[in-house]
């Protein structure tokens, strides 16, 4: 919302409002970050009120620009600039700032607060999910109108930000990929927590990024004009842009300005009033606007609003000659997913067996793609062992979008891309790498969860049974860790048809994030006839194979580790055992169910239960009792065929067998 | 162990020998990695017959060079070094490569593999630990010899490795310090597995590396002159080196030479015979190693054995004249203790407290760091959240090491430095962030756990109860998803006794890793008068406050939330109900008690049970069975002070006994 005149009186009012509006709060929380909010005012106060195309009143207006805090311990300066402009966040909230249920917590926060676009304070998460909103930005932009969706992202990033490893990844896919709809702003303010930075950092920032294939431009952070300049000129460039700002923790402090102390910690009372008689402000008061500051800022609502009525005449225009398949994106972005997608969902005849679940899981994908337009993903450099890919559909290379990407071997830049394109209207990423490596992005994944942000991740290679590869490739805690984090859920399917219905699960999941656990080997397709449905995973767990006769124990498995259950049962009621197979694919679901229908799987009276499954016992206790047996991973793997692991490791139905009968017989 | 001629006939067989040897296996197993052993043949060769310092019958030798395969899935590059190079490694476990208990495993693993210094095959590790192989040996350089302990660090690494955040954070720290004696080669073959490596990367590394501070030197990878040029030049540094090697994957196979399809699948018996035709070898045989090449590659243990001896002498007359504190490292090296370093531990009065336990944790390194000389660590700039400091001692810097480390916000590159500095004789390394962002390094924390290293992780703001920073920084599933991984012990200890015994345990552990879990609040510190001792946290779990009467309900709690439960205890035994309260630092500890302790602590007639911990309830029904209760966190947590986030989550002595109550009404 660039204009012409600068107003460098009005200008000096605004960002002493945000520094002492931030500063206040802090204070008045008696907790917080006010060094970084100071130092970044004059930045903000450009980019809210002269750069950011937004429109306070929808803070999802599909046309806007993007601001990203990366550093989100700068919450204040957010809060402070949102408030100014109009958002629905009241000078109230920011005097509750830090307190339970006030709408101003100590990070920004993904849907919560309105107009944050993402969920920061994690170092790096920022400024990696800006380039993935990049990427869907282009996407959009490519596939419906170049104009309508030209919204530009800006990221706002601190040291921590760019030493942080995800970002290299992200920046270096990003120059790769030239996305000039991308600006990261560096607060290059020469202090950490634990000191200068020099402590730690000496690296040629700029000439990193230049390596990356970014445009660099230095500012002094605090000087108007230069700032505003540069936030002119990044908005025109086909490559991405690096702005260093020059910059002084707790500027206009004068007892702490350029000093690590005003990192982490309210500046005081005597140091606050210190800066504001320094800077002509009132400096008993506190939480002061000026009423030509507001004046000033109203006019971002007006101008967002009258910016936001044009942009729709556009788009309407633009919709009355939209193509079918523009038609089925512009239905995914508000929300639905095109009618009968799910037709397209493919059934696995036990024929086509015996078939690798993450081979199933590229048959899905060729299958619903074109029913999905926004479906867009890759993998971290394994597309032809995750089957990711999607096929007949282009890559996304620089200058041209496309809904297969590349990620490169960065599997922490992929899961923060995820979130980024996870946030732009309609589209429904995907990622892919080995199960073991899902410990490399385990940071964007719990921000997804946080947020209720729903990227699928596909996971191959799901245990030891990939074989030669060995320990260091075969997952064994990485089941545990997942299903341990809060609205992530993780769905570990036996068979091609479980699998079908793991992906109809994770596509109609819009509030979380579902992780797909998949074999690298083949499984048989299991006839159906006798046993229960696939389509039951979306219950979490079901009666696989009902007992014969009185049911005695339960055996209870996910993933590939069903097939010996069954295989177990068989011999086990060659022996007059009554045996239930449960199939237990995803804990999260089953566990929301409710007590009668687990009861109806695992009837309380049954307590001889064994659970199968070829990664840590952890959290198995949940179904099996302390009086149950798991029969799992004590340490880790080793390297050699995968039949010879599975026995060496007791994944056998010999095992099964005599674990079950040890257990009747001592109970 | 350079030297002066360079008989290139001989070269190029001795190469020729490496690449068929790794080919063969790699074929015989049907499965594996041909293409980079075939790349990187003259690398390797040169290295290990003119470069590396090393003694084939020791390989444990204090003043040997060290080489990192980080591309780890070359494993047989490394194999068929060690074999002609005369390591413990015969030509029968070559030929059963990848098979179970072969010792010749599909990626290198430390220590099952004589010569292999570390395991890799995670892309980015290897690169990244040594770059803290060779921190620790600046350390031991240093403090001991400057000439007895010079030994070079070599890394070889892929695309992989280089597209890899924590690569991109260790090479920046890597620069910062100017680790002249590390050299990282890097394989640019323009491949990755999906294909060329310009899908996705196309960063000019050399300038990003210059930007780091590194020396860039570039080579054509198969000149035997150029690389040996370059590898002397690299000794010769006060910076860390990168050698750019242009290579070609499975070089010398002519039908797949630069192409993905020879990353990670056998050559096929075809391709294999026409490569060894056009290279002069017999297409029929297998394994081959011509006389010649043999008797060029026993040199080396001749020479090594001689560079040993020679060392040897060095080192006895530097012992001679060592000083006492010299002579503590030595001991330390030696794999002892310092006798009496325990007496070092404080014991908390208290009148002292509440004290958290983070601070209680920088008390201990205080009073340990004299003692124990070759104690070092930092923090990934938390230092003063973490308490990790070693007061009085130097900070590592350019040009001269310290204990003290800033690890810069580089969590993931400082797990594998902790990993790299434990790789060295006698160093006991810890690292420091906060709980939440363990998740930024579980890679190298599970590659620790993998080889039996020690590195202690000092975890702090272990709760909800860290407050205002919010769910974010609020670590909810870390405590499950840590205690998931195998040979990781896990420590959350209550006050700042058991916090001392806690450093007792993680210290006296040298065969696998260990996290304390720390609180960011303060905590009673408990008079142990009328209550179990704090030492017994060394069995994982105690009876910290016994029943009065008969045993009706146990309580049982971890750190901060042990409080509560004692208080709650006082609370149920004014009504009458016999409770007992388990403190349970350690589930890995206490687990491997056997069933007399667990009894003991845990009789099994007492089914009411009540878990108190203020995270994810993953697992916890270990301990209290199917008909216990836990009172968990069920989400994320949220931005307050920290007194609202417990009421608010129901961590408060009512909840408890409330639900203690219902539960024994149930019953």
């Amino acid at each position: 919302m660039e204009q012409s005149t600068l107003d460098l009186d009005l200008a000096a009012d605004t960002i002493r409002t945000i520094r002492f509006l931030s500063a206040d709060a802090v204070e008045a929380a008696a907790s917080g970050h006010p060094g970084t909010p100071m130092e970044a005012a004059t930045i903000g106060y450009l980019l809210y009120r002269r750069h950011l195309r937004h429109n306070p009143a929808n803070p999802g207006w599909w046309g806007r620009d993007r601001f990203v805090l990366s550093c989100g311990h700068a919450s204040m300066l957010l809060y402070s600039l949102l408030h100014l402009c109009g958002y629905d966040l009241s000078l109230e909230k920011i005097r509750n700032f830090r307190q339970l249920g006030s709408g101003t917590p100590g990070h920004p926060e993904f849907p919560q607060v309105p107009g944050c676009e993402t969920t920061t304070g994690p170092l790096g998460q920022g400024a990696s999910v800006a380039v993935g909103m990049a990427m869907g930005g282009r996407l959009l932009a490519e596939n419906l109108d170049e104009h309508l969706f030209d919204g530009h992202i800006y990221a706002l990033c601190s040291d921590g930000d760019l030493m942080e490893g995800v970002t290299s990844e992200a920046a270096s896919l990003a120059g790769h990929l030239s996305l000039g709809n991308l600006t990261c702003i560096y607060l290059d303010n020469h202090i950490t927590i634990e000191g200068p930075s020099s402590l730690s950092f000496s690296e040629e920032v700029a000439t990193r990024y230049l390596a990356y294939g970014w445009r660099v431009i230095r500012v002094e952070g605090d000087n108007v004009l230069e700032v505003d300049e540069a936030l002119s000129r990044s908005r025109l460039s086909l490559r991405p842009t690096l702005i260093i700002a020059r910059t002084h923790i707790a500027m206009g402090a004068p007892g702490k300005q350029d000093s690590a102390s005003a990192h982490g910690a309210p500046l005081g009372a005597e140091e606050l009033r210190r800066a504001k008689l320094l800077s002509g402000w009132d400096p008993e008061a506190s939480f002061q606007i000026p009423g030509s500051v507001q004046e000033h800022m109203a006019q971002v609502a007006e101008h967002g609003a009258f910016e936001e009525r044009l942009w729709s005449q556009c788009f309407s225009e633009f919709k009355d000659c939209a193509t079918e398949l523009q038609l089925q994106m512009l239905e995914m972005m508000a929300g639905e997913l095109p009618p009968g997608w799910e037709a397209q969902l493919p059934v696995f005849c036990p024929s086509e067996g015996p078939m690798a679940t993450r081979k199933a899981s590229g048959r899905v994908l060729e299958a619903l793609a074109p029913r999905l337009p926004l479906l867009v993903g890759g993998s971290a450099d394994l597309a032809p062992s995750n089957n990711t890919e999607l096929v007949g559909e282009r890559y996304f290379v620089a200058g041209r979008s496309g809904r297969n990407i590349h990620f490169g071997v960065r599997e922490h830049a992929m899961g923060a891309i995820l979130n980024g394109l996870a946030h732009m209207p309609g589209i429904l990423p995907f990622g892919g790498t080995f199960l073991v490596f899902s410990d490399y992005m385990r940071p964007p994944m719990r921000l997804a969860a946080l947020m209720g942000l729903a990227p699928v991740y596909v996971f191959t290679h799901d245990s030891i049974a990939l074989g030669e590869d060995g320990p260091t490739h075969q997952p064994v805690e990485q089941l545990a860790a997942l299903r341990a984090v809060p609205n992530l859920v993780v769905i570990r399917p036996c068979d091609a048809n479980e699998l079908s219905e793991a992906w109809r699960v994770a596509i109609e999941r819009r509030n979380g994030p579902t992780a797909l656990v998949l074999s690298r080997q083949e499984l048989p397709i299991l006839a159906r006839s006798c046993l229960g449905a696939a389509r039951d995973l979306e219950r979490g767990a079901y009666v696989l194979a009902p007992e014969q006769g009185e049911l005695q124990l339960i055996l209870i498995a996910t993933g590939s580790d069903v097939h010996l259950a069954l295989e177990a049962r068989v011999e086990l009621q060659r022996r007059a055992v009554g045996v239930r197979v449960v199939s237990l694919p995803c804990w999260e679901i089953f566990d929301a169910q409710g007590a009668d229908y687990s009861e109806a799987v695992l009837p309380g009276c049954c307590k001889a239960r064994v659970a199968i499954e070829a990664a840590s016992p952890m959290g198995w206790e949940r179904y099996v009792g302390l009086e149950g047996r798991i029969i799992s991973m004590k340490g880790f793997g080793a390297s050699a065929p995968a039949k010879d692991l599975l026995m060496h490791f007791g994944f056998s139905v010999d095992r099964i067998v005599h674990e079950a009968l040890d257990l009747l017989r001592r109970a």
